[in-house]
């Protein structure tokens, strides 16, 4: 396929490895597995509101579910500090290094918070290569609405197509589809893609893999 | 508060108990817990799709996530197959009755499928309480988009105003606020209500206290 002149990278997941996160439920007494119930019910909440036309920040929404799963608000900050010393996956530095110095220009796009992702950039030694990190403050509205791709690629100064979104979650590249870029699947995990999404442009088992695809 | 004229009842949850289902993971060799990752899961899929414009059956979402924790097809099968058997809570025939008893019109409207509302409550005898099973097929979007409320009020010829929309999901109470309705909470769990969700209208800790005030 064509090599996109811009790359998008999602950012939870898709660059950073949440696993560590679930032994901070454990540290606060609740079973490690809720994490996975926490992160759904939290994209949940938050694709919720974008269906209604309303908006809240991913600190806020994280928050609230961890209540609502009666945590108080120290253990609350104690799970949710986490997130600022999650490391990237280990395909993540090459394969970002390999698609920089083949010309295309990289971003990211979260539905977290920009200044969460520098700092993880900045520790790991990536923030130099990643021309813009982007949020979901900007748009106002989370990610798969359409306006949210839009809001990534104007600050791009690319078109649509131009732009290839890269995330580990089907929902992210189905959006970025029916917006107009190209969307490309990591698999890390090897997981079924579900079938009322739309199938990915590209798919490739880690960063590295997709970066040897658009070399 | 004002009476409404016309109830409109999510069913997921809210008239139905699911822990049932809970037994049907473990039939086919996952944790019960599962359920909940599941049931967000599925949520999260299909308002996705809202917000980005899509549409597909609960059912095919319900699917492709159980495929996603590796099930084969006739271990869905099963764990789809509870939903027809599940019961009301213990409140809401008792609830139900008396809402219409106080000339109430009564609505439901599913991000489920209707023939499966309507399967569930003629086995308790509700049937002929509820005027339409209503079901997001109609509109082609899931709750809470704006335009799921709008096609159930008018499917019951009322303003949005003069429609209340009762929910234990607070995504749905706030959908429908946004979209003009009347929000009522039931809080059967006494869970904290998300802060960034707009608060409920009316919160009752079940349907026979809400009939109540409205009675």
């Amino acid at each position: 396929m064509t090599r996109p002149q811009a790359v998008i990278f999602d950012v939870n997941e898709t660059l950073t490895d949440m696993e560590p996160l679930r032994a901070r439920f454990e540290d606060v007494g609740l079973p490690g597995h809720l994490m996975d119930t926490w992160f759904a019910s939290v994209l949940r909440d938050g694709f919720a509101l974008a269906a209604a036309g309303g908006y809240a920040e991913f600190a806020r929404i994280a928050h609230d579910v961890l209540r609502g799963m009666s945590l108080e608000d120290k253990a609350i900050g104690h799970v949710l500090s986490g997130f600022a010393e999650l490391r990237v996956h280990p395909d993540v530095p090459e394969g970002m290094r390999k698609l920089r110095e083949s010309g295309i220009r990289l971003f990211t796009m979260t539905n977290g918070a920009a200044a969460m992702t520098e700092g993880i950039l900045r520790r790991e030694g990536l923030l130099d290569l990643v021309e813009a990190r982007l949020d979901v403050s900007g748009p106002g509205v989370w990610k798969p609405a359409r306006a949210a791709y839009e809001y990534a690629v104007g600050q791009a100064g690319v078109r649509p197509e131009q732009a290839a979104l890269v995330a580990v979650h089907p929902w992210d590249i189905d959006g970025a589809q029916r917006a107009g870029l190209v969307g490309a699947y990591l698999d890390r995990r090897g997981t079924p893609y579900p079938s009322v999404l739309s199938a990915p442009t590209v798919s490739a088992p880690d960063l590295r893999a997709l970066a040897d695809l658009w070399s």
